[in-house]
């Protein structure tokens, strides 16, 4: 008794599912349904519908801050009833639970990957599986029975090759970096998928940057108020990835820039 | 005090209150004040203002999938200070609080009706109750008591004659029924109140629709996939309720269909 | 143990974050992690971005109903990073936490201060906090520790001198007062900082008032339902401030009034 009291679980949420509707609160249903003393936390359900970069780069940016052990559940998931697989993967601090396509794979890389293994077990299951909504039918009852305490090896097979979509990686090489644009957040900032550590800068260093349609020339700067007024600025976020902004403006509506467009740096 | 713990008390709100204002917030501390381990799940606060359809069908879509003993809550209450009175309606699975207005009935058939009663008790309300805000000054406490075993006999009367709009029923006649329009999802899917228990449906079936200045003749699909582009497909929908699809497109719009339309449906 | 379980500690949360991005979640999982039984309630995270007076609005309007000892913790703060002070006051009803911008001002005066202390120790937060980002590094873990029992004093020296923005205060003559506006709530009501008690008024008195180039004069309805269609009407709203509202219309669009600007109420 005092063991349960004092570890109720955590379960975060992060979909595409929107406000309006009841999906969110079906999966909370299901969840409370077999782990009464859960705690669940929205992480958002504002994911721009499918967008599967965006759903990664919101989990793996609040999954850190969670206390070890949570369980985090993420359904933006295009191939719903297709031949995609249902994942589990169990971290250095608790376990991420979603979709094959990678919307768990920026998360998994920050928390520390252990194991891996696929939903097949049909006993956690219910009944009727719906064939559009494994988010309340799959992930949300796997993830409730994680919490009960449910040995890894019960759910499924072992996974060695995870989907590994192309924002998920990096071009490096001599001078140059080639990745994509990962999400535009509130405020319009182009958030790529170019992580501080992959860029070997020094202070002289002018970056050329090529984003569709546009060039730039910038030097990284420290905080927004280095930029003059309507000009992009080439910061490190706070999440530490490459990120390009326009001082009080949105560089993404500016600069034409979409989820997904590829990014090309060079230095020298 | 085992006991206590083992049965955290879960409440879910539906409301059109939206997420700007302190409305939900408030109600959600009145029940935290009386009820301390409550847990307080938002089923949506955006159901289109005053829309009970809408409120009715989403309140009932998510209701069976929380445990036993979950206690509802819902306020989409355009005659909020009227005569209209508030209910409890206790069910084979817990209970549902809110107005009568028809904002209960689809979840009350969902989850079967055991007692109805009137809430007139003066004892569980603040001195001063809002004429406007019934969600924080009556639903609220009255649910907090419930959860803490207050005997429904002690809340009002008996209620055996429910408002029931006409939403809540159908017209059935041979070859032929009259429903009408619930509930536009997200995607602008068409829900109507005609469930697929209504329908003597055979594969070789043609169902001739009207609605509103639309007429469509259509046979019954499995999935959005056997649609044509661009065309409206006629489909069962995940609560059971016939539904106006066009696939990759927003059948509301196109149709200029809205919650409330009638709609006639005619096979032979 | 019992006394643990008896005191799941409240905590909410009256943001502009908005519900797109993962900062409401990463604070919650800061709480979470230093207080596993947080209860951690939204009261909203849709304040207009940087409107401290409608953050101050709606934090005070719901703070009073929670129980005694929640710990209410605001952010909206254009001047994170700069010299703004962190603070805490502790109410008769229990904490706020948040910058010393005037967002507290409000809910403070309503639940009656006891002390008040600048946050500056180092111990509770993070080796690095964030110059963009104090809901999480300073305020969150703040609000945790007081639930976990800190004295107060551990935390930072006294103030005596809150930061007291226009919007606190009303000036008062005879027959005169000038305000501001203070929250322009969902239905387009202007809700202005004058409070009932400020108004020394009688039946028989006709109240002129200016509201940037917009002049009225008008006597104090009792509800909307006192109005003429399409006509402004005077009221004391729910929280006890002067409002003019337009029933079933949107009296800040048609008035073009928007928060902060200046009334001038006269009576004779």
């Amino acid at each position: 008794m005092e063991d349960r009291f004092l570890s109720l679980p955590i379960f975060t949420l992060t979909t595409d599912f929107g406000l309006k509707d009841s999906y969110a609160a079906e999966m909370k249903a299901v969840i409370l349904g077999l782990c009464p003393t859960a705690q669940i936390i929205d992480i958002t359900h504002m994911i721009e519908k499918f967008n599967i970069r965006s759903g990664a780069y919101v989990l793996a940016s609040a999954a850190p801050y969670f206390p070890v052990g949570t369980i985090h559940i993420a359904v933006v998931d295009p191939d719903v009833g297709s031949e995609r697989r249902a994942l589990i993967i169990q971290t250095e601090r608790g376990f991420l639970v979603g979709p094959d396509n990678g919307l768990l794979s920026l998360a998994a890389e920050k928390l520390g990957v252990k194991h891996i293994r696929e939903i097949t077990s049909k006993h956690i299951m219910p009944h009727h599986v719906s064939s559009t909504f494994h988010g309340r039918d799959i992930f949300a009852p796997t993830a409730a029975h994680l919490a009960n305490g449910i040995p890894l090896e019960e759910l499924g097979p072992e996974v060695t090759n995870l989907v590994r979509p192309s924002f998920t990686r990096t071009i490096k090489e001599t001078g140059r970096i080639e990745g994509e644009v990962l999400h535009i957040d509130n405020f319009g900032n182009i958030i790529t998928n170019i992580h501080e550590n992959d860029i070997e800068y020094h202070k002289r260093n002018t970056i050329k940057i090529q984003l569709q349609q546009v060039k730039l020339q910038l030097q990284l700067s420290k905080t927004y108020a280095d930029a003059k007024a309507q000009q992009p600025i080439l910061l490190i976020g706070s999440q530490h990835y490459l990120e390009i902004a326009i001082n009080h403006d949105n560089a993404a509506n500016k600069l034409q820039v979409k989820t997904g467009d590829k990014i090309i740096l060079t230095y020298s």
